[in-house]
C-alpha cells in the first residue's frame, strides 16, 4: 500500500465541487411536487457540492477542505448557479441528473479511498470513507429536499457501486498501482456501475 | 484580519444556549399535528440548543464546547423547561418564535464565523462555518421534529440572512474591526435580516 | 473518577456493533408499509452498528474506530446480514427488534459515556456523549428509512433511560468504582429502563 501522507490534488477536489453543485442544483429545479425556490435550489447545490468532502473529512477527524480551502466554496456556488441555469435551458435533464450524480459519485467516492488510506485507514476502513464521501452528499441531498433517501429506497445498488468502486481501489493501492492510475480507475467504474445500476433496476 | 487565537467567552456561547433552548421547546411545543410529548419537546430545545454550536465545533475540527463545557448542557437544559413553560404561560407564540430563532442565528452565526477565523480558516470558509452554525440547530430542529427543513421549504432567504451577517463580520475583521464591536454587529444585522424575510416573504 | 486514558476493549464494540446491525437488519426487513430491498436492509442494519460509534467519536473529536478497526465494519455487516436472515426465519420479531434496541442503547450508551470520561469531558459533558452515542444510531436509522424519529415521536422515555443509565455510570466512576463494573451497571440499567418504558408507554 502507499505511504506517507498523499494529498488529494486540489484542482481534483474542485472536479468533485463542481459536478456535485451541477447535479444537486439541477435534482432541485427538477423537484415539482414541492415549492423549491431559487435559493433552496442552491442551497441543495451547495448541499451536494459540500456534503461528501465535509462528511469524510469529519470522518477522517481533519479539518474540512472546504473550511480550509478559499476555492472549494467558490466553485461549489459557481456551480449550483450553473445548474440552476441549465435547468431552464434544457428540455429533459433526467439523463444528465443521472449522470452527474454517476460522476459525483465515482469522484468523491476515489477521493475519499484514497485519502482515507493516506491518512493510515486500514482497508476496510478506507473502503468505508470512500463509501460515506460518495453517498453523504446525496443523502444530506435527500434529507434536505425533505423526499426518501434514495439510496435505501430508490436505488440501492448505488450504495453497492461505491463499495465496490471503493474496493477496487484499495486493493489496487495494496498491489502498489499509483494513486494517479488506480483513483481514475476507480471513479470510473463506480460510475459506470452506477450508470448500470439504474438500467438494471 | 485578528490573529491568534481568540476564544469566544463561554457567556456569549450560554446566551446563545438559552436562547435555543427556550426556541426549540417553544417551537416543538407549538406543533398541534403529531403528538410531541413533554420530554420529546425537551429533546428539541436540546436539539436547537446544541445543534449549533456541536455542528460548529465538529466542523472546525475540535472538541466541541457542548462536551467540554459543564455549564452549556445546564443552560441548554433549563431553558428548553423555561420554553415548554412559557408555552403554556402565553397564549400567541408565534412572534416570539421567530424572534428566538432570528436571534438563534445571528449569535450563533455570528460566533461560528468569529471562531472559525480565530481556528485559520480563510473568509470564504469562515463564512461557510457562520452559516453552519446559524442554521444547523433549526436544520437539525426540523429533522428530529419529521417536518420539511425550513430553511429550504419555508423562509430561504434564512439562510441569506446568515450568509450576509457571516460574510459582514469577516469583512469587518478583516479590516481590523475588533471582534468585540464586529461580532455584535454582524449577530444584530443576521437577526434584522432574518425578521425583514419573515415580512417580506 | 477514574483518571489516565481508559481504552475501551475492541471486543466491547465488536458486541455493540453486532447487536445493532442485527437490531437494524430485523427493524428495516419488518417495515412493510415501504418498498426497502435486500440491499437497503443490509445498509439500515450497517447505520445502526455504526451510527451510534461513530457519532461518538466524532464528538469526541477522535478518528472513529468504525474506520481505524479493521474488525468493526466486518462484524457489523456479518451481524447485519444474519439479521436480515433471523427475520425471514422468525415469525414475529417485534419483541426481539425492542430487545436488541435496549441492548444497543446499554452498550453504546455506556461505551459512550466511559469513553467521553477518559478523554477529558465534564461529568454533563460525558452524560451528554453516552445520550448521542445510545440513540444516535437509532436516529440515523430513523432518518435513513424515511420514518419519525422513534426518540421524539414514539417513545422520548428511551431517551431518558439513556440519560439515566449514562449519569449512573459517571457517577459511579466518580466515587472510584472501576469502570469493569460501573459500565455493565450502566449498560444493564439503561436497558432495563428501555424495556419498562416500552411496557409503561
Amino acid at each position: 500500500m502507499t505511504s506517507g501522507l498523499f494529498h488529494v490534488p486540489l484542482w481534483i477536489e474542485l472536479v468533485a465541487a463542481a459536478t456535485g453543485g451541477i447535479q444537486g442544483a439541477l435534482f432541485a429545479a427538477g423537484i415539482r411536487d414541492r415549492r423549491i425556490d431559487v435559493l433552496g435550489v442552491v442551497a441543495i447545490g451547495l448541499t451536494v457540492a459540500l456534503g461528501g468532502s465535509l462528511m469524510r473529512d469529519v470522518v477522517l477527524d481533519q479539518l474540512p477542505v472546504v473550511v480550509s480551502s478559499e476555492w472549494y466554496l467558490l466553485v461549489a456556488a459557481a456551480a449550483s448557479l450553473l445548474g440552476m441555469a441549465l435547468q431552464s435551458v434544457l428540455t429533459r435533464t433526467e439523463w444528465l441528473i443521472s449522470l452527474l450524480d454517476a460522476a459525483v459519485m465515482g469522484i468523491f467516492g476515489a477521493i475519499g479511498a484514497s485519502k482515507a488510506v493516506a491518512y493510515g485507514a486500514g482497508s476496510l476502513g478506507a473502503v468505508l470513507v470512500g463509501v460515506v464521501a460518495a453517498v453523504g452528499g446525496g443523502v444530506l441531498r435527500d434529507l434536505m429536499a425533505n423526499r426518501p433517501i434514495s439510496i435505501i429506497h430508490v436505488g440501492t445498488l448505488n450504495a453497492a457501486a461505491a463499495g465496490i468502486g471503493a474496493s477496487m481501489l484499495v486493493l489496487l493501492l495494496r498491489i502498489d498501482v499509483p494513486v494517479g492510475i488506480a483513483g481514475p480507475i476507480s471513479a470510473v467504474a463506480t460510475a459506470l456501475l452506477r450508470i448500470a445500476a439504474v438500467h438494471l433496476g
